[in-house]
This record gives C-alpha cells, sequence and structure tokens, in this order.
C-alpha cells in the first residue's frame, strides 16, 4: 500500500494543524508523503510506513491565480504532492490550500480519466437531522458547464456517494428552481432531458434549493457557480443562524450537551474530511481551508478508503461519452 | 387613499388566512379591493375605507405554467387584481400565489417602468444577529440575465433597500463564487466591471454566499436562477438546523423563551411580508406561499408603505439606461 501525499502548506492554519493531523494519520498506521518547505516537513519525523519527506521550495498562496500558480510554482507543495501521485510514490493527495490550485495541479499533473470532459468537486453535505448526507458537484470546478458534463457529473457522482457514503442506489436530482421539467434555465431543461434517458443514473428529476439538507435525493448536480453559491451560502447561513439561537437560548457551544455537542460538531464544515476532485485519473481530496487537525485527520483516512475502494477505476468504468 | 389589492385565492392557506390577513388590515384603517371567487370574497363584510369586493370566476393554481395561466384566465383573482392597479382602483396589489404567475400578471397589466429591461424580485432577508436585513435580487423572475439587467437589479435594490428597510446609503454586492473580480462565470466578471462605474450605485465588489446574512452588502445582486436556489436553500436550511439544534438541546419551537422564540419568529420566511417586484409600474408584493395570517396582514402594511414612499417614482428616476 502506498502512503498519501499530503500539502503541509495549504490552508488557513497551516502548517501547525495539518502537522498535527499527519502525526495522528501515522499514528493510526498510514504512510504519508510529507510535502513542503523544508523546515516545515523537517519537523515531523516518524512518517509510517512508506513514508517520506519531499522537499518543496515555493506555496501557491490562497489568493493567488490558481492556474497562473501553478504553471509559475513548479517547485510548489501543491504541484509537487501532485507529482508524487502521478509517479507512483503516493496513492492519493489530500490539501486544504488554494482549492483552485488544487484542482489545477491535480488535472495537470495526473491527467483526466479518459471521456471525461471535466472533472468537478464532489462535497457530502450532513443532513442535520439524520445521520446521511447530500452529495452536491459541482461545487467550484467549472463556473460554466454544459448539459453532457452534468450528466457526466451524475454519473461521477453516483459512484461517489456509493463508495464514499455507502447508499446502495444512490437517486440524483438536477438542481432548479421549481419541480417541474418545465422551469429553469435553458441549460437545466436541455440536461432535465439529457438525464431522464441517461445510463447509470437513477435521476429523480429537478430538485430545488431547500432540498439539499433533506433526503429528497442522495446526489444533486448543478454547475460550479450555483454549486459553490448553495455550498458557501449553507456554511454560513446555518452557523449564524445556529449561533444567534445558541445566544437566545443561553446556550454555548463550549458547555453544550453531550447530543447538541455532537450535532454541532457534525454540522461544522471545517470538521468534515472534506471534497473529492471526480473526473482526475487519481484520488485528490479537496479540504476546507479551515481545516483543523481532525479534518485533516479525516480526509487522510478517507483518500485511503478511497483508494482501497478503487474509485478511479470505478468512475471510468461509470462515464459514458456521446 | 387608494385601498389594496388583495389575491383571495393565493397562497397554501388561501383564502383562510388570506382572509384573516385582510380582517386585521381593515381593522387597522386599511382600505381593501378584494378579488377572489364570488363565496370566498363575500366572507369578508367590511373592506375598509374605499374597500369593495371584485369576483373573479377562475384562480391560477400553484402548479399553473404561469404565463399560460395569465393568457388563459383573463378572468382569474391575480389578473384581477392587477388590473385594479392598472385601473386607478387600487394603490397597489398583493398575492401569496403562484409567483410567476403573480409576476407575469403584474407585468402584463401594470407595464413595465420605461427603461427598465426585465423585472426583478427583491427579499429582504432577515439577518439572525441582527434586526437588519439583506436584499437580495433578482429572486427569481428571470433564469437567465444579461449583465446590463443586473446593473439596473443593482440599482432598483438600492432604492428597495433604502425605502423598504431604511438603509441610507446602501451597498451592493455582486454575487460570485470569491472575492477576487478575476473569480466567477463570464457573466458575473462582465457585471463587474459594469458595476465599479455604474451611476447610484455604492458597489462594493464581489460577495460569496456565505455573506448573504452578514454585514457585507446590504444589497446582492444576482441572476434569477442562482437568487431562487439561494433564498431556498436558507429557507430550507436554516429551518432544519435549528430545529436539530433545538431537538438536541431538548427545546421546542412551542416552549422557546421569548427572546428565542422573538428570534425564531424573526428568521422564519413564513411570517414576513413577502417579495417585492421591482420594476413594474405599480407596487406588486409577491408574499411567501406558506404565508400566515400576519405575513399577509405585514404585505398590506408593506403595500401602502411603499405607496407612500412613492417607490415607484424613485425607481424611474434610479433607472439608466445605456
Amino acid at each position: 500500500v502506498l502512503p498519501v501525499a499530503v500539502d503541509a502548506m495549504g490552508g488557513d492554519d497551516a502548517p501547525g494543524v495539518v502537522l498535527e493531523g499527519v502525526r495522528r494519520a501515522v499514528a493510526a498506521g498510514i504512510g504519508i508523503v510529507l510535502v513542503g518547505l523544508p523546515d516545515v516537513v523537517a519537523r515531523v519525523t516518524d512518517l509510517g510506513p512508506g513514508g517520506e519527506a519531499i522537499a518543496a521550495s515555493e506555496v501557491i498562496g490562497m489568493s493567488d491565480d490558481p492556474a497562473a500558480g501553478v504553471r509559475r510554482k513548479k517547485d510548489s507543495s501543491l504541484v509537487r504532492a501532485a507529482e508524487a501521485v502521478r509517479d507512483g510514490r503516493a496513492c492519493a493527495m489530500v490539501s486544504a490550500g488554494n482549492t483552485g490550485a488544487a484542482m489545477a495541479a491535480s488535472l495537470l499533473r495526473m491527467g483526466r480519466i479518459r471521456g471525461v470532459n471535466r472533472p468537478a468537486i464532489a462535497t457530502a453535505i450532513p443532513r442535520p437531522d439524520s445521520l446521511a448526507f447530500t452529495t452536491l458537484l459541482d461545487c467550484g470546478a467549472n463556473a460554466e458547464v454544459q448539459p453532457e458534463w452534468l450528466v457526466q457529473f451524475a454519473q461521477m457522482g453516483t459512484v461517489f456517494a456509493r463508495r464514499r457514503l455507502g447508499v446502495a442506489e444512490p437517486t440524483v436530482g438536477l438542481m432548479s428552481i421549481g419541480e417541474e421539467s418545465s422551469k429553469g434555465s435553458g441549460l437545466v431543461k436541455e440536461t432535465h432531458d439529457l438525464l431522464s434517458v441517461a445510463p447509470a443514473v437513477r435521476f429523480v428529476g429537478n430538485v430545488e434549493g431547500r432540498d439539499v439538507l433533506k433526503a429528497t435525493a442522495d446526489v444533486i448536480v448543478t454547475d460550479g457557480f450555483t454549486g459553490n453559491v448553495i455550498l458557501k451560502t449553507l456554511e454560513g447561513g446555518v452557523r449564524i443562524a445556529v449561533d444567534a439561537v445558541l445566544d437566545a437560548a443561553g446556550l454555548s457551544r463550549a458547555t453544550a450537551a453531550d447530543s447538541l455537542g455532537a450535532l454541532l460538531h457534525r454540522i461544522e464544515p471545517s470538521t468534515h474530511g472534506g471534497s473529492m476532485l471526480l473526473g482526475v485519473d487519481g484520488v485528490s481530496i479537496i479540504s476546507h481551508g479551515s481545516s483543523d487537525a481532525t479534518a485533516i485527520e479525516s480526509a487522510i483516512r478517507i483518500a485511503v478508503e478511497m483508494v482501497d475502494a478503487e474509485i478511479v477505476a470505478e468512475l471510468r468504468a461509470a462515464i459514458t461519452t456521446e
């Protein structure tokens, strides 16, 4: 089993929380290829089975232009991490850094799965009233899309929901502004027709914003602009509303009861493992910028699980082309 | 002062809650033109100063196609309510019915303000951690838009925030998937450039989904597809998350403390007056389908306020054309 490549430099609280997450993963028996500035990677001495440190001289920052950053900073931690996967030194990569750059580095260094028009970012969103998740994609890889791409997102999202979340036969909904197939943009109407006859997709029709946290569909597909807006609207909105309710009820996050604390932890995006870039020829986990050590450790575990589940081979098999 | 036209047939709980809302408005001294099926409008005997009942023989249902419904059902309550405004029998209209049909009826019967490319639906979204609101538009009138339309939405939203919400100098943000002007769709990039030089708009740049419930911008403009998805995502997400938190904390909505109850009421969309269709030549309030009697009464009051504030004249003055 190959180790997991981890970008030590990515994230709002990097490298501190990343190194702590790595230490925990190593303690759990996972090997790590730790990529980052020399003095940073030197701070973790035990990198587990097959683990190694790779020194990189550059860092792509959160505000760097993704494409330009990857093109210019060839010795950056993100690019070197993606190369470790390409070169067979690691089985997967994890980064909490610049999302666009993590995507570009994965795409340019690992390449696309044959037949995939565009990779998409899939995010498992926790439903507050159950232990289930809704898979939303694309969460930001492609601001503009074509109907055929959305069909592939549906096929890839189905594989993700099955392998990552254990949903046996995932249903797929198409984000729109009304349940009727006659509503929505031209893109939605065309996509609706294609999804209705798409192979390997259990399409349940159009869904609306209020369905994201419900069990209406296991997978919801949309363009990367809408998906990213949904994700950030929920992150911000749920947090602000929950804080206001706790405040008005005289409760605090810190002193919350066990059951409440578990819920608050569950619906907090920074504690999750992160999103997965589907469609590239390798496992690439894109963690939330505000990830804590738990989230990093979780992302590393998920990367291993996805490799074990042979998700890339499953994705390859699920993709249909025109 | 002219009475307000109210569609007695519109809404999930119509006509019951609508008639109750009308009774309360009349008790507060507001005249009502009540439009609906004959046996329904006959159920309210006192319609206040200048009030009258208008019998309509048809109803446009929630699932009717908006344009076709307005075209075919010329004697529907929605169409007759819009005509009451056009004909000078009412100063404004209120409906909690089919949003698309309310929009189409308003547009076709009242006409557009000269120079307005497309009307837009503006919604005042309560921020849970303050008593302020964020104005979001377009919330669903136009699934697809052009950059010039979004500039007009910014100008109209500014007037709405000033007149409806009392914000002296409203700031305007453009919904995108990153704060940098280089991010987002082609539409967003073009619109960003136009807004940067638009007259009568205090543009603060791009905003993200997480900013909707924050004080980042008083007005947020976006296309009607994204706006509708945001609104419904928040409605559904906040409710589900808040319910889960209350449940985990052993609290119920019914027995919540005063401060908590006030907050829950404040952030509940069905208790609000509703959205306003900006850009038509008259005041048209589109209430939430799940409105209760309080929301209907509130919508009627807001309609009167908007007429008193001469918002249509203000909108006319604010619109610039190419």
